[in-house]
């Protein structure tokens, strides 16, 4: 057994059976040897981006890591943005880079590059296999690894030789480093606080955006009239009819300090105290209020789920004292296309279970509102800032969930980052659907330019955040791979082309041409 | 003057006045200051790799740099492999990466992350701007830096605050650093070895490939029966009609053993002793043959073009003694297309003073024979081997050379890593033609799977290098930015699709449908 067979054969002991790739020469062996272990699932990316990206989108579904398989320094730089996204959304990664043979890599060869110091922009735990009977419990390390708590990226390097040569040697899966329960005094401290009357908020991030968290916050939050708040951009909420709704901190610092006004108690439970995206000239990068406590009630190592709860008994909340969200559905948008209007369309329309991959930026900010009452489903989040995320985050997800409908929701700027995403999603059939927002235009930086203090736009900067000439024909690219797709301008139009999107089988697209917001 | 206007000032005073960018909210500043100093040129891409890319390639054209704005670590990740490709061919690139506000870095803001570690895999000078006042004579460093010689990527980070805080002063240009001549009596140990009469060979590469060059290497093989080789990615190649026409070395290390086989003394000017691009189970790395001895005439830093001329003098090669490249035109091929066919009709029709950017990868192969005797030509090369160079750098050529057509070869494989360029090859109306060989299939990988000495491919693995299932449509996705496009499947309509777009004002495209060659 060579040391790639080793290798998959771990990772698929240790339940990571799916494999994203992008190989080049390097990795030829650890290609052939996916015949060997039929169990791992490889899947074929056009571009590194999408690989890790659909990594970080499997890993929020399916609850444990995929692997990526990239092609030395270049490949992983490819890559780079994505698993930055899924770093600080604390998402599972096994990320394996191929390497030239160890004897080669002195001879400074066209693709030779220090890879380590690139991994190390996303990747705490690193490691370099060093023989083919190492690399089975360099895999099996690398997945606890990954699945931490927290979850994160863990970069294994994989040399050519290491991979070709025998001596191979499976390892048995490791324990997973389980989450700390929170002291009972602790809990009972955090409840003191929210017993003294003085005006809180609860801020929920990571594990606790799910059912049973959200339950428990707002169980705290009635008890006690603490206002209950989400991070900005949660890797995966659980949301629509019968789960309890949250306000998400709005990315824009000025609102976000309008939600926080006024708390005395800030209580952060699996998140971190909230901060401004970027700086801005004469505003504060901090974004908890002068002369607001920040009270940590579980920390991103620990039971945050179990603290909530336990939270809830300590100060009293019913068990069913959590508010839950009536089902309810916005009506069919009439006339010239806005993105309100693709809102309230999806709203009207969105799929029983469906998984939203969220970035539509800009355009996304009526979107809480209208699908709040829609069947329960997913969102998962832009958690690390770089756009790109969406389309490849939509794709992973999807391999994960091949039961349910993705709705991939892409401001026209981020999808051309990681477009070749359609390619991968035509290759395995998946069920997603991308519905494009195209303002032609980085509407965002058009907002920020001002937002910055910078002075007012000539011509010239207004040409860099300008997204038309050429204005991006969505319809053609997505025909490019073979996906069906429709192009929307009024609300019947996108509700009629949606619901015909929804019923393919396999990827679709609609493209919804909307105006600039600026 | 605040420090956004001072570093674009310096920068154009320092005749580094094109900017490709893709810029984000902490590049603001710089966006608004591109009003405020007419001379630079802004172009946009909507992907990182875009940017770097034709960064890579106007220098290559224009002789000097070009800048570059990426946002933050994610940004700089996107633009990495293109970076690798400019540091493998020592090209100049003066990087500037946007950063969070000096006072913001410690809050861990989202897209925060080490922007130093990942630029130190392309970038050995590197610096960050600490004030207003300091940031003109950083980027008068980076100019001077990355011209070197050799060339290089620079990298400048450049802290939100310190673009827009007041206080920027500009710098004056610096002086750049020289080729250091090669004495004189190296040059004579050199003609003494080459005068042995033992089997001889030079490799020519970097600044020896134009025309200069090339003639004073030509010069040296004829009056020394030496054999002359290119490296075997050389960043510009002159050729043509006229010109002297000197062999790559091949790709393959069984073919570039064979051309150095016998030979004794290696001459190696301005590149590097060969090395295998990959390493291969029981084969050698490096690729001079046993016994060879390889003597340097002129290193990375040195007058290579100087000491090739006085070597002609030292060895009494008369100053016509090149060898000059007879004009020839291959015949309009006919029949179903191939990639050899293809290779035939570009040599029947390539224009005169053409700029070919090559990422044909194994399509390729007969482009060089095909197009020898074609009116003089450039040729830009993968040098760093990461693909997804080609169409970047046909565009940055394009900015370079607005009177010349730009003629961008790219394999399908290629093609889908930074297909958008082809939106800022539409923005900016540049007369760039790409030919798509499209052969559905990672070929080269296929070829390597073997050539690693992998057992048999399995259909998994095979399904992991086939880029069927589905097959772009490379009409359909130049359509989406509303480009001109064609589809060949013959000789014929290869032909008159190419006339066609070569005719076209701005960019154009033809689809070659070509048989894979495994």
């Amino acid at each position: 057994m060579n040391g790639a067979q080793a290798l998959i054969r771990t990772l698929v002991d240790c339940e990571v059976d799916v494999c994203f790739m992008n190989p080049g020469t390097s990795e030829m062996h650890f290609v052939a040897a996916l015949d060997r272990v039929p169990e791992m699932r490889g899947v074929l990316a056009t571009f590194e981006g999408v690989a890790t990206g659909a990594a970080d989108g499997y890993a929020r579904m399916a609850g444990k890591p995929a692997s990526v398989l990239l092609h030395l320094g270049p490949g992983l730089g490819n890559g780079l943005a994505n698993l930055h996204n899924a770093r600080k959304g604390n998402v599972p990664v096994v990320n394996i880079v191929g390497d030239h043979a160890t004897y080669h890599k002195r001879y400074d060869a066209q693709l030779e590059s220090d890879i380590e110091t690139v991994a190390r922009n996303v990747s705490p735990w690193l490691r370099w296999s060093k023989t083919p009977g190492d690399v089975g419990a360099d895999a099996a390390d690398a997945v606890v690894a990954a699945m931490g708590p927290p979850g994160q990226v863990a970069t294994l390097i994989l040399p050519a030789d290491v991979s070709w040569l025998d001596g191979g040697e499976v390892a048995a899966p490791k324990p997973a480093a389980g989450r700390q329960p929170v002291g009972t005094d602790h809990v009972e401290a955090i409840a003191g606080v929210l017993r003294s009357g003085e005006p809180a908020a609860l801020l929920i991030g990571g594990s606790v955006t799910r059912e049973a968290g959200l339950v428990a916050a707002s169980r705290v939050a009635n008890a006690t009239g603490a206002k209950l708040l989400c991070e900005t951009f949660p890797a995966r909420l659980e949301r629509g009819a019968g789960l309890p709704n949250v306000d998400r901190l709005a990315y824009l610092a000025e609102f976000a300090m309008m939600q926080l006004d006024g708390v005395k108690h800030l209580i952060v439970v699996d998140t971190k105290p909230p901060v401004s995206f970027f700086a801005y000239p004469g505003k504060p990068s901090v974004l908890v209020p002068e002369g607001c406590e920040v009270h940590t009630l579980a920390g991103l190592t620990d039971d945050a789920v179990g603290a909530l709860a336990a939270l809830a008994e300590a100060v009293g909340a019913p068990a069913d004292g959590a508010t839950r969200q009536d089902a309810s559905r916005a009506e069919r948008p009439t006339g010239d296309l806005t993105a309100d209007k693709v809102a309230q369309a999806l709203g009207a329309l969105l799929p029983d279970g469906a998984i939203i991959s969220d970035e539509a930026n800009t355009s996304g900010i009526y979107l809480p509102a209208a699908t709040a009452g829609c069947p329960p489903h997913d969102t998962l989040n832009l958690t690390g800032g770089a756009i790109g995320q969406g389309m490849p985050v939509a794709t992973g997800a999807a391999v994960a969930c091949p039961d349910r409908r993705v709705v991939s929701l892409e401001a026209d700027g981020s999808a051309l980052y990681t477009f070749q995403s359609l390619w991968t999603q035509a290759r395995e059939g998946l069920d997603v659907t991308t519905v494009i927002f195209n303002n032609a235009s980085y509407a965002v930086l058009n907002m920020e330019l001002s937002r910055v203090g910078a002075e007012a736009g000539g011509p010239k900067a207004k040409e860099m955040l300008d997204l038309a000439d050429p204005t991006t024909d969505f319809v053609k690219l997505a025909s490019g791979f073979g996906i069906p797709a429709w192009r929307a301008t009024t609300g019947e139009e996108f509700c009629g082309s949606f619901e015909r999107a929804l019923a393919e089988p396999g990827p679709s697209l609609v493209e919804a041409i909307i105006p600039g917001i600026v």
